[in-house]
Parts: structure tokens; sequence; C-alpha cells
């Protein structure tokens, strides 16, 4: 049985989607980041490096919610949440997902969390003003890669990149942007993906 | 035929490796990161990211370290340079892949280019001051999780981690962190790294 460590507001929920959507067998345990319970020595056992998402499956524990969905897709087949069987086409779904760990979460942590990378008011003021026009050129850029009329980020099927899309179009409402209504496909693609049943039970679980 | 877009002392250092040591059939492109050819029209249309590494294959191009590494060892499965045929194994190559970029290269981003994430002097210097203790963590952790005796990151059997770790341990002598000794089994790493002929090869083409 796989088991899912998971918070609220984190990108955890993509993982958690990908569960659902692949009809695994699963169970979840939040962690309470808020009080630091990520930093428990509990916790640590688990994930050494302190964060969510962490999935414990029967042979170790998996980190780094690409890796997860990843190993999700490749676990339940019959899913078809990625394009498994062809190393082209699932490094390029890879290539999207990686780009919003690297590139498009950093930016975000910098203005949620701007103490991760320096101390003081000033400072945490200086991150917010670059992370926000950055966080709005790679918007922009992922908008302009969707395509108009089809429905996933990777065209007319759903991939593992859908959901992990979604945890940061869902951040925009908190990273104070200013108006994010431009990016109109990936607000779109919002909508289409929060009307989803699978979507719909995590969100009621582990955003509550 | 595949083209490698890399620059020297760059992260693309690892997927220049990982082709050689694969015996992959490629050419190489420098990019000259100095003067900004990232950004350049002709780059962009490339990597519309603006950054190394970049594989150009028959079917596209393929960005970020971790995705070019695992194609390049399912392309060249003979080269048996990851568990491409267990979904858990390479997941946790992966993991540890993904670890590097996500928290240790974002680290060392903050010592090299903090403009990246903020304006200022006085800004670059505080994200100094909490990168350099990060990275410490960083490597502590890595160094902990190798084990004596066993010549490479995921013990016997050398993988992608291998030439991607010896990137960072590389960085290591520019970031001015105090003395790095106390990180005996990644300095024993990178020693043997450096050792073996097709790491020689590409540093000759690629660092001079």
């Amino acid at each position: 049985m796989l088991q899912l460590y998971y918070a609220p507001n984190s990108c955890s929920l993509a993982s958690h989607i990908a569960l659902e959507e692949a009809g695994a067998p699963y169970t979840t345990r939040r962690i309470d980041l808020k009080n630091g319970e990520q930093r428990s020595p509990e916790y640590l056992k688990v994930n050494p490096k302190g964060r969510v998402p962490a999935l414990a499956t029967d042979r170790g524990v998996l980190t780094e919610s690409p890796v997860i969905l990843g190993y999700i897709a490749s676990s339940f087949p019959q899913a078809r949440l990625a394009p498994i069987d062809d190393s082209f086409a699932i490094a390029d779904v890879q290539a999207f997902n990686l780009f919003l760990t690297a590139t498009v979460h950093t930016a975000f942590a910098h203005v949620f969390r701007p103490t991760r990378y320096g101390d003081g008011e000033a400072t945490a003021a200086a991150m917010r003003d670059k992370a926000k026009p950055s966080l709005h050129d790679y918007f922009g850029l992922i908008d302009s890669r969707m395509s108009d009329g089809r429905p996933y980020v990777h065209g007319d099927h759903y991939t593992i990149s859908d959901p992990y899309l979604l945890v940061f179009s869902r951040w925009l409402d908190r990273a104070d942007l200013g108006p994010v209504d431009k990016f109109e496909r990936v607000a779109a693609h919002r909508k289409r993906m929060e009307a989803r049943p699978a979507v719909q039970k995590v969100l009621a679980v582990a955003e509550a």
C-alpha cells in the first residue's frame, strides 16, 4: 500500500490528485507544516530533506513531485497518466514538470517563504519585487505553449503535468501578482481541472 | 544525431559526460552565457527558457538536466546508466537528481547569480549568507547517504547521478564555502569521477 505524506497548500496536491486519478490504493498522512512537523525526528526518518510530498512504497520512500508523479504513472499504466512507453514523449512531459519544479516553484517560494533564501524585511521585499515579474514571465511562457482548443497541458490527453500545473495556477491567487487574467489558457485549464471529480475529492480532503 | 547545447561552468556538464559515457553519437554547440547568447532570438527558438543544457533530438528539443540524463539512459540502454526497467529504482535515482536540481543548484544560484532573485548588494549579501550554510547542510545530507567503500552515488553501479553530482562538487571550489574537506565521500567521489577517461575528455572540451 502506498502512503502519501502531504500538506495543505503545498505541491503535494499534484501527487495526491495523481493517486486518485490512477485509481491507486493509497492512504495519506497530513504533515503540519505550520507547526514544523516536517522537521520532527519522526518525519525526518521518512524524508531527511524535511519536505512534502513523500510517498512511502513497499520498497522505500520516494520524494520530489515529478519523481512521484512519474512513479504513479509507471505503476498504474492502465490510467494512462503519461506516455511511459515512449522515451521522448515521457521526457517531454517531465521537462514541463521540471520547469514547474526548478523555476516556477522556486519563484513562488521567494514570494511565500523568502526567509528560506535570506534574512530581513528588506531582503524579502527585494526578492518579492523580483519574483513577481519573473512569475509573470513564466506563466506567459506556459500559457503560450498551451494550445487553444486542446484541454490539457500536452494536448488532448490528460497527463501528470495537469495536476502539477494546477498547484501553481491555484498559487497565483495568493501570490498577489496583480491581474493574472491574461493567462487565459492557464485560467481555463484550472477551471477544467477543478471540475474533475477526482480533483474535487482530493481538494476536499487535502485543502480542508 | 543528438546535439547538446552547453556552456562552461554550467550544469550541462552532466549531460555532456552522460552522452560520452553512453557512447552516443552527438555533436555540441557552445552557448556564450557571459555575452548573453542564451537570450538571443536564435537560441530562444531552441529553448524559450533561455537556459542550458538543451538537447536537440530528431523529435524535438529536451531541456532540464534530470530529463536529458534520463533520456540518454533510456536511449542507450546498453550503457546501463540507470535502472530503466525498474520503476522504483529509476525513481530513486531521479529523486537524488531532483534534489540536486531543485535544492542544491538553486542554492548555488543564490551564491553565483543573486541578481536572478533580487536586486542590490545588500540583498545579494543576505542571500549568500543564507545559501552558504544551506549548502553545507545539503552536502552533509549527500555525504551521509553515500556509503563508505562503494564508489558511486547509488552504490556499486555508475549511474546518471554520478556526473550530475560532479557538477556540484566542482562548484564547491568557487562558492567560497570555507573548508569542505568534511564531505569526505563527496570529495572522494569527485576524484574518482575526474579520473574517468570520458570525464577527462569532456572536461577538456567543455571547460576549456
